[in-house]
């Protein structure tokens, strides 16, 4: 049932980059492989992201300091920009640069609503569609 | 069987990159999505390689014109290089850069062992291993 839900946020979110110009992939499952991967890897000549997705009914998700870890490895070596996505049921979708982020006491990552909210991009921003129409 | 042998050649080249400091992902089986995509996007800070992987046991194989179209379509939209790879049995990985490729009259693409050994590059080329030693 999660899983379901995540398959269809990372989706959703696959095509919303594909209707704005950026070509979008997703990773193939992460059983297949021991290597770290972000759920979609996005861009156009500007600019290259890697996304982490997380859809959630609550309002906060903890994130293992090893998964951001990997994205944060990831990203470094192809050179792209590790982006948390989170889609809050009735908020719609939020994305947190990591490198903006800090962790808890114990190295683990707590994103919440409220964060999501106050440091968040959304998707236009994400992409620069905004900072665009501002030139 | 035929699957088998490619996912199998796919993950060989996908660890190939990782053990010389290149991060890759494979995509989610394309049955997901009609968008275009490759098997693997591999990258490092100077270079961002979209890779449609064959594994043959023949010395030639014919690629549809749409299937090459839509690599070169996904590989211009997120800036990356449209490559072709193929595994020849017994001979092993040969790289071919799309945008040098001829089409054959009815617009598809032929490739053969003798093109790819004539203008193909080895994976130490493809990643730039080789040019970087001869600096």
């Amino acid at each position: 049932m999660s899983k379901q839900k995540g398959t269809r946020a990372e989706r959703e979110l696959f095509h919303l980059f594909w209707k704005n110009n950026f070509a979008a992939i997703r990773a193939a499952g992460s059983g297949s492989t021991t290597m770290p991967a972000p759920d979609i890897l996005a861009g156009n000549k500007n600019r290259l992201l890697a996304i982490e997705c997380k859809s959630i009914k609550n309002n906060r998700h903890y994130f293992p300091k090893k998964e951001i870890n990997e994205l944060v490895e990831f990203s470094n070596i192809i050179n792209a920009k590790p982006i948390i996505g989170m889609r809050f049921d009735n908020h719609g979708w939020f994305f947190l640069d990591v490198n903006n982020l800090k962790t808890n006491k114990n190295g683990n990552y707590t994103i919440s609503l409220k964060l999501s909210k106050e440091t968040g991009n959304n998707f236009e921003e994400l992409i620069g569609k905004y900072k665009q129409l501002k030139l």
